[in-house]
Formats: C-alpha cells, structure tokens, sequence
C-alpha cells in the first residue's frame, strides 16, 4: 500500500493526503484551491474574513475550476465584550504613527468587526462544499448536526491533547494539529495561546494517541520530508499552508511572497500585534515596534478591525513593515512554483525516501 | 541498508544512531551511560556541573560497565562579569522566603560559580573518551586540535542553521539540532535563545540542507516514531534526554520522575529562574512565582549557584515545587523501563514503520 493510502486520503476522496492551509487574507484565490485539488490534493478557501455573499462567489469559482473536493475553511466565533472608548482611543494613539506614515485620514468604524459566522455558514451548506475545516473552537451541536446531514466532511484544529479529545466528543471527522511552528493565528480554544505552544514533533504522536479519529499534521511541513516525518509520527495527513504562499497561484502579496522566499528560520515569532490573537508571522517594524505596547494591545477580534486600515494601505504602498506576513519557521524551505509542482515535488520525494 | 546502518552509526561505532544526551545534575549515572552504550545506542556523562576528579571517577566507572563507546558532554564557558553587590542583594531577599520554607540559613558562596572548562577537557584527554559533546558555544582552536589529535569526535550543538555552519566551520564531525520541544538548557550561542526557538520538524531539514557534516536531531523526540521522523527529515542519527529520564538507570529524583510520567505536554514551559539561561522544564511554585521578577534574574551562571542550595534542599526534602525539573515536551510519552528495554522498544517500533 502507498504512503498515500491514508484514512484521510480515501475519506475526503483525494489522492495524496495533502491539505492546502486555509488561510485567510486573501492568499487562496480560487485558483489556488483549484489547482491545489487537482492535483491531488485538498484547496482550502480562507474564507474567515470573507463576507456570506465573496464566500458564495469564491465557492462557485472554485468548482467551476475543479470537480475534485475542496474544503472551506471558518473561525469560530468568540464571545467579546465591547471595548471602552479609553482603550480604543489609547490604540488609535498608537496607531496614529502608522496612519501618518501611511496617508491615512480618520480611524476604522468598530461597530462592526466581524462576518457573522452564522451567515457564512449557511453559504457552506447551501453550496454543499465537500469539507469544512474550522479554527478558535468547535461548531454549535445544532451545526454540526446540520453538516453531518450534509455529508460534509468537519476538520477540527487542535493545539493540545485535550482540545483533541473535545472535537472528537463533538462528532468531528478528523483533527488537524497545529505544531508551534506552524505560521498565523493559533487555533488554541480551551486555554491561553500562549500556553498551548507544542511543537509538531511533540504534538502528533500524543495526539494520535489519544484520540481514535485521522489526525492532520501541521506545522513546519515544507516538502517530501515533512511529510513523510508526519506520517511516521501517526498523522494520517498533513496540511501545509507557509509552503503555497509562494506558488503561482497564490493571492499574497509581492512582497510577502519576497520576504518568504528570502527568509530564514530564525526570521519568524508569535505576535498578537495584528489581531489580538497570537500568531507566528515575519518580523517587521510593526510587530517589533508594538512589543512596547503589549498592554494596549486590544483583545480579537477588535485589535483586528482596528489595524485593517494600517494592513490595506501597507498592501496597496507595497510597505511590507506594516503588513502581516503571517509565516511558518520553515520559509527557508519555500518554492516560487506552480502548485501542481511543488505537489508533485512533495508527492516524489516522499515516495522516495519513505 | 537498515534505518539504523547511518554516517552517525558507522562513525561513532555504536549499532543505533541513538544518542542518551548529556544532561547535567546527576540524571546520568555512570549505570545509565552504560546501559546505552551496552544497548548499542550512545551512552553520554552529563558531565557539565562536575568538578574534574568527579569527572575521571565517573568515566572510570563507566569504563568497567561497558568496553563500547560512551561520551562525556560539557558546557562551553561565556564570558561574564560579577554581578553588582546590589543585584545579589536583591536576588537574595527574592530568594528568601524560599530558603526560610525549607530552612536554609545563610547565602551561597558567589566566589567560585562554574568549574574550570579546560580542566575538565583535560581529563576527558587523559582518560581519550571516544565522543565529547558540548554546547553553549564551540571549543577554542586550540582544544579542537588536541581533541583531533587523540581521536575523539566532537558534536556540537546549534539551534539554528548559522550556528551549524559555525560548528562545521571549526571542524566539528557532528552536529546536534536542538529542537525547541527539547528539555533542559537551549545550546544557543550566537543570538539571544529566546529568538532562536526553531521546532524541531523545522529545524532538522533546514540545518541538513545547509550542512555537510551529519545532523543528530533533538527535541519531542521519544519513541520510534520520533526516531523514524528524524530520519524522515533528513538526520543521520537521533539524541533523546527527557526519554531516558524516567528509566532504571536515570538518577533523576524519584518526584521529579513521578512529574514526568503524570504529566502532559502543556505542562513544561522556558524560564531562566534557575540557571539564568533559558531552559525548558515542568512547571512549578518556583517558576511561576519568579515570573514576576524576570528584572532580577541574574545572568547565567550566576543564577544557577545562587539558586543551587535551594534546589539541593528541595530534593533532599523532596519538594518538586523548588526542584529544577528539565523535561521535554513529549512528557506524555514517557515510560518507567530500564534503559535497554526502551531502546529494544524504540528500534523494533522504528523498524516496523519505516
């Protein structure tokens, strides 16, 4: 039996049992999780900051691309509180700098910071995506109930064994664990992120023994080896995001991709600076400079919406300091190719050395 | 060719490229070193915290239980400067109330902090160890020409890939990638170790792409599966501390043992409370409360010798709370065998999944 004859492989109908991250910010275009799924593996839209109606469109894109499944990939919500006007007025102090260096007038309306989960949900079950993978939490019973009707396949994200064994509980098909190496936001939920920082070496052998359903490994995998080493710990798949940032088809920007390519291990660390999540990216003057205001710093998902005009205008300045590059500590390992390449460079190298 | 027939195997003339690390405090009795050396791994004296004759009584002892190949690890001193009268003043009143809960009375004495390195490697000469491993920092010219000279290989430690490239530069023979999952002290000797915190799964293929001498990996690494992976990504051999922890031979504190196999990988964090140098244990009263006076840690090896006489009474009164319990992420993993049965554990389950 081939290495990719996995549990996960035959249950989510792919041939190679390798995941495409679904990251979210706009680096998994349609044609991303298109050509990602076409060659043999599983395409995950980000699609956490999308609106219901860009999520719909986005699906439809990508199966008018593919017939091979895909996944889309949401945030659960977490409950917040309102921020008080003092704690928001002392962020925008902060930000004013960046505001200024950037051109930028005025400040973000915070009334509104995030898509309503519900909304963006009901788009997955009405467009009968194949596989729905999730991150911060587990889905409300009633929604899971709902995707099971569905037959839509639920991947989980755990940093720990007792997130592991929650998801399970909850009916989810299959757990993906994130390593501390892994690149964005922790999907840490039942304890303090920075608490929950397990390296993929750690991680999957004691998850998959706790758990009975496939665990996915995350985290640092770049290429043929990381997969195989995955394997050997007991992941019955992987899911590599840091790795198609570079591809061709990839929606990130120029100079992120640059950053990437040009990076070395030593390059990345964990920042709530953007979000007010933690989240491992590429260092630059923003996160250093913030690392003085750790107290300011507002909680997720506000923190966000008020820094998304600082990361627009990076984006459109080409001003990769104010940009969030979020990033594994793998990127010494990344590839300017086409995705179908760098899968089927991954594919023969694992079958080489396994 | 069997997994186990690697560089790491045939160089150090032992059966398996497993390697016991060096752990320094008395975890590796001379009965340890050899029972893995006797297993046909690499049995290794944790040798950095001995005086000189303690030293040559150790290798001697090791010597009568075992004719295969054994190593001696060693720490590389740093240049440090005597603290101020006031900075141990206020370590000391910090320190206090720790010393009043088991008894202590008086101060340690601050005028003697480390062994002398270069009598230590003297009697590593004398006694001709096949293997000295070390980190911290690398060998003077000097010491690596003698060691050259009679035949002793030498592994260094990196925890990034400029750190390797040094180590191989100096002409080293062996490099061990320290992972940050792995317990105990960070090697790191070229940048702050908070900034150098590379996974394992990361760091192993990273560092081989980029070195020509062989990679040994360390970090979450504890049973076959860890072994197979590191293979997977790229290393020629494999170093297990926390693993060998918890066996018959290890002279690790029965409650500090105990903390091992009951404890979970969200249970070890980084500190510098004990040493001055980061270091990753489990946590306990000690670590949690010097977390609020990050300010007056004094610099390693301060810190250590002043902290050493409130380690020495907790495990004398066994009071876990105060004892420095270095251990690895893979916690969960641990088992309570002698060291040979682990290792025959460990080679048939790596070579049933490779």
């Amino acid at each position: 039996m081939g290495w990719n004859q996995t549990i996960v492989a035959s249950q989510l109908n792919i041939t190679y049992p390798i995941i495409q991250a679904g990251m979210a910010g706009g680096a998994t275009t349609p044609e991303l999780v298109a050509a990602v799924s076409n060659a043999g593996g599983l395409g995950t839209l980000g699609a956490g900051y999308m609106s219901p109606e860009q999520i719909r469109l986005a699906i439809q894109k990508v199966k008018a691309l593919t017939t091979r499944p895909f996944a889309v990939n949401l945030f659960i919500p977490e409950a917040f509180g309102s921020p008080h006007a003092e704690e928001v007025n002392a962020m925008n102090s902060i930000l004013r700098m960046y505001r200024d260096r950037l051109g930028l007038m005025g400040e973000p309306d915070l009334t509104r910071v995030t898509e309503s989960f519900d909304e963006q949900l009901k788009i997955l079950l009405e467009e009968a995506v194949p596989v729905f993978s999730f991150t911060f939490g587990i889905p409300s019973d009633e929604w899971i109930a709902k995707l099971k009707e569905k037959k839509i396949i639920t991947i989980g994200t755990a940093t720990n064994v007792r997130e592991g064994l929650e998801l399970e509980k909850k009916g989810i098909d299959m757990i993906v664990g994130q390593g501390y190496e892994a690149g964005g936001h922790r999907g840490t939920f039942i304890t303090d992120p920075k608490h929950s920082l397990i390296g993929t070496m750690s991680l999957i052998p004691q998850l998959a023994d706790h758990v009975s359903i496939p665990v996915i490994a995350a985290g640092g995998i770049m290429d043929g080896r990381g997969i195989a080493a995955s394997l050997m710990l007991g992941a019955k798949g992987v899911q590599l995001g840091t790795a198609f940032l570079t591809c061709h088809e990839s929606g990130a920007h120029q100079d992120y991709q640059r950053m990437i390519l040009e990076g070395t291990e030593e390059q990345t660390t964990l920042t709530t600076a953007f979000s007010g999540k933690l989240a491992r990216g590429i260092k630059n003057l923003f996160m250093n400079e913030m690392e003085s205001h750790q107290q300011e710093i507002l909680p997720y998902p506000i923190q966000n919406t008020i820094t998304r005009d600082i990361r627009l205008a990076a984006a459109q300045q080409n001003q990769p300091e104010y940009l969030s590059m979020w990033a594994g500590q793998g990127i010494r390992l990344s590839k300017k190719l086409p995705a179908n390449e760098l899968i089927e460079q991954w594919v023969r190298q694992t079958s080489e050395i396994m």
